[in-house]
């Protein structure tokens, strides 16, 4: 190990996650005995995981250098920023810095899986600095579709790092401040080695408008719908959004009620912490909303993505206890679809409109993201000798790393890297060098990791045909004393495919006597894989399907 | 059976698909003894169709009045309007209506399937008249994203009936004429008893820009990208685009490549029947491909929609056969991604990046559906009693009949149907009377409805968490004489979970020791159960997933 007083040290950053999908975030910087990590967050499983409920960073490498690490800093409460805390902190349990709403919203994750007695939490204020072994982290205010959001400046051995987090400059937010970018510029000013900048909308033009324009849509969309109710689905963390949603209703004289598990946690946690201002009663409890009539309320929910199991998606499907959509109201998403989300919104729409409800489809939503120019801005102010965008596939990588060469950072010092990969730092100058363990770690239900490639490869070949079981019994003599019973799941409707199955009968007995026959001593293994193959065949050819063929022989004495 | 002459007798429309979703389009006619059906679409599997290929509708209608059926009558060329022709006419074998392009491709269609020799095609031309029994119907010229798209005139004994298929209003379209909008002011003059008119972009304000704007698109892209090859990914069937493509090439001394099987099909048509003009030497084989400097070069390919074993998801992934992706390419996808495909894009997108290829984004595309001011347009022209709104989901229906509405037609004489509804005109009125049956078919592989709700839960089980086979042998003393063997697929990582593969070993053991002190001669089907709900209980509490338990018992004598 490094002697931590040794300034010739390198500074490595190390990606773990959160540069091939939007999601999973986790970095780690190092620096002789030093070890801190920005962010840590979960993955949400592509369409072919099935069976998967949340993706975690392999942290194999901080594992393995746990005696280093030295406390996870998280810039801002969404999911894919903090959401694998609860799993890595089990491994890795470190102290876990952040601002207020940011450790607020931990905490409830942490006390879900009662972890809260055993991880030291440390909140931060905009503009204070912690020390992490010969780290200093500076917290710098931005602006984001989540209050509280920080940018980091990481003071280091070998020079400035300024990792902005997600953000976006609102020169007129809902809470608090607009960006520090005064403080940006004074970094610029002293010297910014290198910037991990927000990719997520670098192929955007322009500008992301302010979350207050937000506001004025809801206005008129209140305006014109006076007697009806009104459902607003966004995100459960956007609590200016819901801040704006609470303030109009307001101003029409209308009571609000929150559903939907994740948003009233989240709520709830903003409003003991101050960070959204309900006008006194507002606020009503769900079994209240019988008491008033339909067109002065409001329900704020969950669900504006299509999730299955959320609030709005049991509304649309009608199997929600409480509240039952009908012609009396109008649905407002305010959000965007995530892109694989589309036909899952739809589908709700669909089933609001068969209802009778009707949807409005005005843009009642801003990204929380920076778009070209503000990136650009961020570049200007800083003015990083290096760059490494960060958080996006591939594609808004490669968008920033565009827009970093036109901001003037040379060419060969913008490193596209992908998760693993380790970028040194020393002396002023930057290489990649190796690469540590990183991956995706799959949970599904209560496993961590149980779950791999081979698993998944059988989901999937299971989901496309199905499966068919050959089971038999046989003696020492190889007789087959009972079977060979057949069985199918998901492979065709068995009723309608009696000829097929007694096919797959007799082929199994003459398989096993050609073998027999033909070789001397053929083992069980032998056998099932004979069977395996003669029968996956003649199924190929009738179907044109692949189920999984399954022999099992049980030996009699 | 009603005679056919009696002016009195109703007339009955009958959509056996199409209004639940973008897809399967066929509309059944019924007057006396004459029934005639508009196009016979496929529909594309939803996501949680495990392994079915294709979706065709269930015409029991049409097969049990067959005696009555005369004809189907093809608006257009695509998948969603002709592909479950080789599927229907296999039971219901009548002529084919269309105009000479779809019949091109329908034939096209049918050789594959071994059917030219048992079909009747027959060749319609725009403005001329064909009768199929008590039906008259007059082929309207109209604009769409593929050529020779045909609204249609149905003159029946109760009125004239308006179809408008596929269409948008293009005044400067690439080949033939624009749409025969005086024709369709003719017939509104005569008077139009009822309209069903596209959906598709009803949600849309304005108009659908020409076509022939893409061509300018391609010209700037071509000029901006002098030193590169330059592949183009479109949808197979768009003879116009490739005609632009092919245009550009030609000007700016390119060779062009087809490649993907479906597109060189349709465009060997086109050819054929000259609906596609190609400059000489201008098109050339895919082998020939090396004999030209690549920045003289074009690829116009299928895999637009990130299909994965279309041309261009094999070029990105690097596994197609002749050509490789580098630096020297660009690609430009001249289409957009149809809702719940645009992960698959993202995911090329991302990978052609990786390869060091470009990208353009520029918008090289244009719809090939009527919006809002078309379809008012037509409205106007036709003037409709009744109004019909199809081709489309429930949420587009509901848009077109609000513009319906605007357009001067009678809310009560606006109908959203569902497929199977009946809706029966007589003597100037209409009402829904009834339903016929209707629904989905599932092909997978070579099986047509062998696969069904029960089989498709199935495979969303085994996806989900995989299955877990407990295989025993017992004699007729209800001896264990051999097993249990426990066999999974796609549930757990099972080197990793001994643990829980010998609880259930046990766990077997002891519940049938349980149920035969407990019950009287319990059965090999109550014994079964016993097992399943013991294990299923237990690897819930373990693990929080619910993969199918499969006991197999073997009788021993």
């Amino acid at each position: 190990m490094k002697k931590s007083d040794n300034v010739a040290a390198p500074l490595r950053m190390i990606p773990l996650g959160g540069l091939e999908q939007i999601g999973m975030n986790i970095t780690a910087f190092e620096y002789g005995d030093s070890i801190m990590v920005v962010d840590c967050g979960l993955g949400f499983p592509e369409d072919d995981m099935y069976g998967v409920d949340l993706v975690i960073p392999d942290v194999t490498y901080l594992e393995k250098n746990i005696d280093r690490v030295r406390g996870f800093v998280i810039t801002h409460g969404h999911e894919d920023h903090i959401g694998a805390l609860p799993y890595i902190l089990k491994k890795v349990n470190v102290p876990v810095y952040a601002t207020k709403l940011t450790t607020g919203i931990i905490e409830h994750k942490l006390e879900e899986h009662g972890m809260l007695e055993t991880t030291v939490r440390k909140v931060v204020r905009f503009g204070s600095t912690i020390t992490l072994g010969d780290f200093h982290v500076e917290f710098i205010r931005t602006n984001h579709s989540i209050t509280d959001s920080a940018a980091l400046a990481i003071y280091t051995p070998q020079g400035i790092l300024v990792h902005t987090g997600d953000f976006k400059v609102d020169y007129t937010p809902i809470y608090g401040d607009a960006i520090d970018l005064q403080r940006l510029g004074e970094l610029g000013k002293k010297g910014v080695l290198a910037l991990m900048c927000d990719s997520t909308n670098a192929e955007r033009p322009g500008f992301t408008p302010s979350e207050s324009t937000v506001g004025k849509t809801f206005n008129n969309i209140f305006e014109s719908n006076r007697n009806k109710r009104i459902i607003v689905a966004t995100f459960a963390s956007n609590v200016d959004r819901v801040q704006q949603i609470v303030n109009t209703a307001h101003e029409y004289g209308r009571k609000c009620v929150i559903e939907g598990r994740s948003m009233i946690n989240i709520i709830n946690t903003a409003i003991e912490l101050e960070y959204l201002k309900v006008p006194a009663d507002t606020l009503i409890e769900l079994d209240e909303l019988k008491n008033y009539p339909e067109e002065k309320t409001v329900i704020i929910t969950t669900g504006s993505q299509g999730e299955r199991l959320a609030a709005l998606s049991r509304m649309a499907g009608g199997t929600h206890k409480k509240i039952a959509i009908g012609c009396k109201d109008v649905i407002i998403f305010s959000s965007h679809p995530i892109p694989g989300n589309e036909k899952a919104v739809t589908r709700i729409i669909n089933e609001l409109f068969h209802k009778g409800a009707d949807v409005v489809f005005q843009d009642a939503h801003v990204s929380g993201h920076a778009c070209q120019e503000e990136i650009k801005l961020i570049y200007a102010l800083t003015h990083p000798k290096y760059s490494v965008p960060v958080h996006g596939e591939y594609k808004h990588l490669k968008a920033h790393a565009r827009i970093a060469a036109q901001m003037g950072v040379e060419k060969e010092n913008i490193f596209i890297l992908q998760s693993g990969d380790v970028l040194e730092f020393r002396d002023g100058t930057a290489e990649k060098a190796g690469h540590e363990q990183s991956g995706q770690v799959f949970v599904d239900g209560l496993g961590v990791g149980d779950v791999g490639n081979v698993v998944l490869r059988d989901r999937q070949r299971l989901a496309e045909d199905g499966i068919l079981l050959i089971a038999l019994a046989m003696d020492g003599e190889n007789r087959v004393v009972s079977g060979p019973e057949i069985v199918t799941r998901g492979f065709v409707y068995v009723k309608e495919a009696d000829e097929i199955m007694e096919d797959i009968h007799i082929l199994v007995g003459e398989t096993l006597l050609d073998l027999l026959e033909n070789e001397r001593q053929p083992g069980r293994g032998r056998m099932r894989t004979a069977i395996k193959d003669a029968v996956g065949e003649y199924i190929w050819k009738k179907t044109e399907r692949r189920p999984m063929v399954l022999p099992v022989i049980l030996d009699i004495e």
